[in-house]
C-alpha cells in the first residue's frame, strides 16, 4: 500500500487567497448583483502593453507557420530571453552570464520547484509576516520552519541574531505583505549571516519595479557575497501585468556551491529533467519587456498603481491609522483601528463597504491586528474604496 | 551549512536528449551547413492548426483589452478548459467530474510535480525500456526504483508479476518508446494488480490521439476499476502540436485514496500553493483543440505523422529488420541490424548518413541493441531518410 505525503496533513485547513475567494463567493452568493471593491490578492488590472502584445501576436504568428514554428524550447529557457534579463541585470551594474538566469512560468511555481535542489532535513527561515506559500511549501516538504516575527519596532526588517540560523533564508524585499524594503545596510547583514552559516538565500524579488527611491537594492546580487549565497526569483507578474500570462526568471550564481554540489548545475539537470521548457509565446512577450519601448510602457502602467497607492495612503493619514508600503512596494500594510483583529477587519469591511483586503493574520501570527491593501485595482475601485473606508472609519 | 539534495550526485552524466542535442551539435560544429534528418527527439514539425491560431490571437487581444483582461488564473485550471477535457472524455464514454480534470504546462511537468503527493519512502516501478524522465525525477528524489525488463518476447507490453511490485507504477501506452499499445485485457491485469497492492498507476496517456486500431484503450479510465488506482496524464505536445506551447492535463478520480488522504483533495492543495495556473493564452489556445474544428484539423496532422510512419516501417520492412510501433504510435522501435550497439548504431546513422534516431539503451539496459525513430519530421526528410537508410543497409 502506497503512503500518500503525510505532511499534507499538517496544513493549515486552506490556502489563504483561496479561503478569502470562498468568503467573498458567500458574500456574492447571498448579495446578487454586488459590487465589489478588490483591494485583496494583489491582482494587477491594467492590460498588457502594446510592446508586448505586438510581441506575443507575432509569437502566435510564427506558430502559424511551417518556416517559423518552434517546437521544444530550451529546458533553461530561449536564448533571446536569458540574454535579454542578463543585459538587464548589467544595465544596472549586475553582472551575470546568461547560463545564471532560468527562464520560468512565475515566481510561485518557481519557489515551490526551487526546493527540489536541497535535502529535506534543510531547515527554513521565514520572516513573518510573509507570503503564505513560503511556509507551506516547506510543510509539505516536512522541513522545519524556523519563524522569525517582525513588527513596528524593527520597520519589519528585522535584523539577523542567532535565532534566525537556519539552512534556508527567506528574504522578501520589497515585502509582501507588508511593503517594507532593505536597505543596502541591513540586506548587506543578511546576505553576510549566510555566507558566514553556509545558508542559502531565496531572494524574492518579485516587487522590484516598484522601488522608487534611489539607492535601495533592486536585486541582492548588488551586494558583496551574494553571489556565494543567494538565489534570486523574479517574475514579469506585477512588473509587467502578467499574473494570468506567466512568465518569471530565477538567478542562480555559478559561485553558489555547498557539499561540492553546483547548484546552477543541479538546477540545469532539475529543468532538463522535470520541464520541457516555458511555452515559446510567452518568452517572445516576456522579451518584449525588456525592449526600451517595453520599458518605457511598463514604467506608465507601474506610475499607474503608484498613484492608486497614493490614494489610499492619503485616506489612511487622513483617518490617523498607521501603516507602512505603499511608496516603494505595491501593498500598503496598515493598523487595523481600535485595536480590532484582522478577520475582524475584514469581516466589517466586506460587510459595510464591500471593500476586501487582505486580513494580516493570514501572513503569520504576527501580522495579527494588520492588514493589507494592494494597489492594483482600477483607478475607480481604489477612489472609491478610499472614500468608502474614510466615511466608514473617518467618524470614529 | 545547508545540505543539497545529494540524490542528484547519483544521476547519470546527463539526460538522454541532452546528451544527443551535444553530440549532434559536435557533428554540426565539425561539418558546418551539413543537413540532419532528425528522426530522434519526439518533437513535432507541422505548425499549430488554424482554430488553435485564432483562439491563441483572440486570447491575445483580450489581454489588450481593459474590460476582456485576465489575471490570475483559478490554480487548478480555467473552468472553460477543464469541462472542454471532461467533455472530450465523456464523447468516449468515460465520466469524469471537472474538478477531477488539472489543467498542466504538460505531461513533462506533471510527471514530476505530482510525485509530491506520495511519501519519499514508495518504490516507483518503472517498464523498461522507459522514458529516462520517469527514473530520473525518482532517483532525485531518493526513491527506490524497481526496474521490470520487457523485450521481444512479450511484446513489450510485459505481465505483472510479483518482481513488479512497487508503490508506483508508471504505465506508458502508446509507448515511448516501443510503439507498443495495451490492448484491454493486459490493460486490465494492470489494474487489478494496483488495486490488489494498493498501488498507484501513473498512466501517461501522452501519445493517446495515435491510436488508430478500434478496441485498443486510449485512456485507462475505461477500464474496471481504473477511478481506485490510476491519476493519467495526458498532454497536447504530440496530440495538438503543442510541445513549445506548453499544455496538458491530469485526471485524478475522486476515488482515489490510500491511507485515508484523497489525492484530488491533496492535489488541489499543491496546486494552489505551488502555482498560481496556467497562463490564459495557451490555455484558450487548448480549448480550441477541443471544438469539432480543432479535432478535424488536429486529426490531419497526425494523419500526416501516420503517413510519416509507413515510409518508414516500409523500408525497414524492405531491409528485413525487426520493429514494433508506428501503427498506433508515432514512435518506431527497431532492432538494430547485424547485432550492432544503439551507440554505435546512433554514430553510423549520423556519420553515414546524417540522420539522427535515438540509441534503445538510453531508455534502460534492455533498451541495448535497439533504436527508436520517431515519425515527427518532415515529410521530405522522412521520406529522405528512408532512402538513406535503405542505401546504407540495403547491400548488407
Amino acid at each position: 500500500m502506497i503512503t500518500p505525503n503525510v505532511h499534507y496533513a499538517e496544513l493549515k485547513d486552506s490556502y489563504l487567497f483561496y479561503h478569502i475567494a470562498q468568503k467573498t463567493g458567500a458574500y456574492l452568493a447571498a448579495h446578487p448583483g454586488a459590487h465589489l471593491y478588490r483591494m485583496g490578492i494583489g491582482d494587477v488590472t491594467l492590460p498588457l502593453c502594446p510592446a508586448v502584445i505586438a510581441a506575443l501576436h507575432e509569437a502566435v504568428d510564427d506558430q502559424a507557420s511551417g518556416a517559423r514554428f518552434h517546437g521544444y524550447m530550451p529546458e533553461c529557457g530561449a536564448p533571446f530571453l536569458r540574454s535579454a534579463v542578463a543585459a538587464h541585470y548589467g544595465a544596472r551594474g549586475v553582472r551575470l552570464a546568461e547560463d545564471e538566469v532560468f527562464i520560468s512560468s512565475g515566481a510561485s511555481d518557481e519557489l515551490g520547484d526551487i526546493l527540489d535542489l536541497f535535502d529535506r532535513s534543510a531547515s527554513a527561515l521565514v520572516i513573518e509576516p510573509a507570503y503564505p506559500a513560503y511556509v507551506d511549501a516547506n510543510v509539505m516538504a516536512g522541513r522545519r520552519i524556523v519563524r522569525l516575527p517582525s513588527g513596528r519596532a524593527d520597520g519589519f526588517l528585522p535584523e539577523p541574531c542567532p535565532e534566525a540560523a537556519a539552512d534556508l533564508l527567506y528574504i522578501c524585499s520589497p515585502n509582501n505583505p507588508t511593503g517594507a524594503v532593505f536597505d543596502r545596510a541591513r540586506l548587506q547583514r543578511w546576505v553576510d549571516f549566510a555566507n558566514e552559516h553556509g545558508s542559502v538565500i531565496l531572494f524574492d524579488a518579485a516587487y522590484e519595479a516598484f522601488i522608487a527611491e534611489d539607492g535601495l537594492p533592486r536585486s541582492i546580487l548588488e551586494l558583496d557575497g551574494a553571489r556565494t549565497c543567494a538565489i534570486e526569483i523574479c517574475s514579469l507578474s506585477k512588473t509587467a501585468g502578467f499574473t494570468g500570462t506567466r512568465l518569471g526568471y530565477t538567478v542562480i550564481p555559478h559561485e553558489l556551491v555547498r557539499g561540492g554540489m553546483r547548484f546552477q548545475d543541479m538546477w540545469v539537470r532539475n529543468r532538463t529533467t522535470k520541464t520541457n521548457g516555458v511555452s515559446y509565446i510567452i518568452q517572445k512577450g516576456g522579451a518584449a519587456v525588456f525592449t526600451p519601448e517595453g520599458q518605457r510602457q511598463i514604467r506608465e502602467n507601474i506610475g499607474y498603481y503608484k498613484r492608486n497607492a497614493l490614494i489610499l495612503t492619503e485616506a489612511l493619514d487622513r483617518l490617523g491609522l498607521w501603516y507602512c508600503g505603499g511608496r516603494n512596494a505595491p501593498y500598503i500594510w496598515l493598523r487595523c483601528p481600535d485595536g480590532m483583529g484582522s478577520w475582524d477587519f475584514f469581516e466589517l469591511l466586506l460587510r459595510e463597504i464591500q471593500v476586501v483586503g487582505t486580513p494580516g493574520e493570514g501572513f503569520g501570527a504576527c501580522g495579527e491586528g494588520y492588514f493589507r491593501f494592494s494597489t492594483f485595482g482600477s483607478r475607480e475601485d481604489t477612489a472609491e474604496a478610499a472614500a468608502r473606508l474614510t466615511a466608514l472609519l473617518g467618524g470614529r
